[in-house]
């Protein structure tokens, strides 16, 4: 391949870096794959973060040395964050999605590939320093936040699951008490996480925060440590959940099954402290 | 914002193109959003499209007049394709995978957020005319696969669940006989699919189809019709599967439980006629 002009490799560089989020990648062999010198890249990933971090995408986070490296790390704007929790709180907010026992229809919004895509981008900005080698979902519904907040972080996820599979082999079980006071089982193959592993707990929905303790309790079992808790929605009761220091992007005020009528307001996401 | 150079400019197009797959995009509005001239975009717009196409990576398509607008549509190359199956092959390959009952662990696998990405990316490219409005799988282990799927296609994805869930409000559900003989259910919200909606049908693994068969019944009860059906990993046996037509990435060889043997070879994606 002959040489590229600056403007091409620019747009190689950006499509190779945000394609591998928190990926370190070798400045030598990107210049080698560009057929460039590593001093023209450099000039471009300077470039690059610039914009990056003018427009709060995230930023590049470069390593020097012989073993030199560079890795995009993604952010996000806060105002973009209360813009985007105004957008799913006018999608969740019409009357016509309570069900039957006061529940919720939201499976769309967490089906829709740019919601889903902004809500992982928004824990993968949140939880960037939290050092999670996982991030760990129950299923079902928490599983595309988990794939999306995954993909931003650059760290595998792993599905807990409710009955014990023969396509997961050796698995360790917990029973819970569910929020619905039936009791329930957790199930995760032994294979999935190694020990000493840290991880990122992503859920779609917690009320009093019943499956997320149990999912913490699991990781106990597996001498993994929780750096985090990401919930795509909370309600505001209970306020005492019996789990603390989560993150939820929006809260759900208690609403009204009869007059139809929900409230969605930002969430812990957006405080000072985390509750 | 200032005027942006034509190197800041590309970062950014770059970046908002390849987040938003399929989605057409207003000149209008880029150009506003950039503070630069239509005719700037038009050239920034060629040059990035000129990358895309040398490298494989898909392409842009122009659509012109007063709405004109612009749409990245994900490309993959058949070489890198073989390589990640061989890579995809590498790792499952080994024989510590294979799980009493000939079941082959493989949740790791889709659930690194690298091999994840680039399956979607490949059936997005495959199915990029299939005109399919909706991404379908049935849970557990195909959804993050519909997930990275429908990222590329730009569209909804769409859960099938294996019982009728309070969360989900009123639902059609059928029975049908599993491999293993024994008779399932699967369940779908009345609310997720619109009728005469296209769907491109998902999964993880495929031996008989029997699963496979069952979600395009469900379809049906829906009025919707299938325009393609991809899998991760089909096996060979048995050749006659109940389905046809479908797309696989990789062939699992009947596997040797006892000699702890597995061999994958590449699947009907790289057929000149699908199976």
């Amino acid at each position: 391949m002959s040489k590229m002009r600056r403007s091409e490799r620019i747009v190689r560089l950006t499509q190779i870096l945000l394609e591998q989020p928190h990926r370190v990648l070798s400045l030598t062999e990107m210049a080698d794959k560009l057929s460039s010198a590593k001093s023209s890249l450099s000039e471009d990933l300077a470039i690059i973060r610039e914009v990056m971090e003018s427009e709060g995408l995230g930023t590049l986070e470069t390593q020097a040395g012989a073993a030199g490296g560079v890795r995009y790390v993604p952010g996000f704007r806060e105002d973009l964050g209360l813009e985007y929790v105004r957008k799913v709180g006018a999608l969740l907010g019409t009357g016509e999605r309570i069900l039957p026992g006061g529940f919720l229809y939201m499976s769309d919004v967490l089906g829709d590939p740019m919601l889903l895509d902004t809500a992982g981008k928004m824990f993968a900005a949140r939880f960037k320093d939290a050092g999670a080698d996982y991030v760990v979902t129950v299923e079902t519904k928490g599983i595309p936040l988990a794939v999306a907040t995954a993909r931003y972080l650059g760290v595998p996820m792993v599905v807990v699951r409710r009955d014990h599979k023969v396509t997961e082999g050796s698995s360790v079980s917990i029973n819970y008490v569910s929020g619905s006071r039936r009791i329930q089982t957790m199930s995760l193959s032994r294979r999935s996480l190694p020990e000493k592993s840290k991880v990122l707990v992503v859920d779609d929905f917690m009320k009093a925060g019943g499956t997320v303790k149990a999912l913490v309790d699991l990781m106990k079992e597996f001498q993994v440590e929780v750096v985090g808790t990401g919930i795509f929605m909370s309600t505001e009761e209970p306020q005492d959940k019996m789990i603390s220091g989560y993150v939820s992007l929006a809260t759900l005020r208690e609403f009204d099954e009869q007059a139809s009528q929900v409230e969605i307001v930002p969430g812990t996401y957006f405080s000072q402290e985390e509750l």
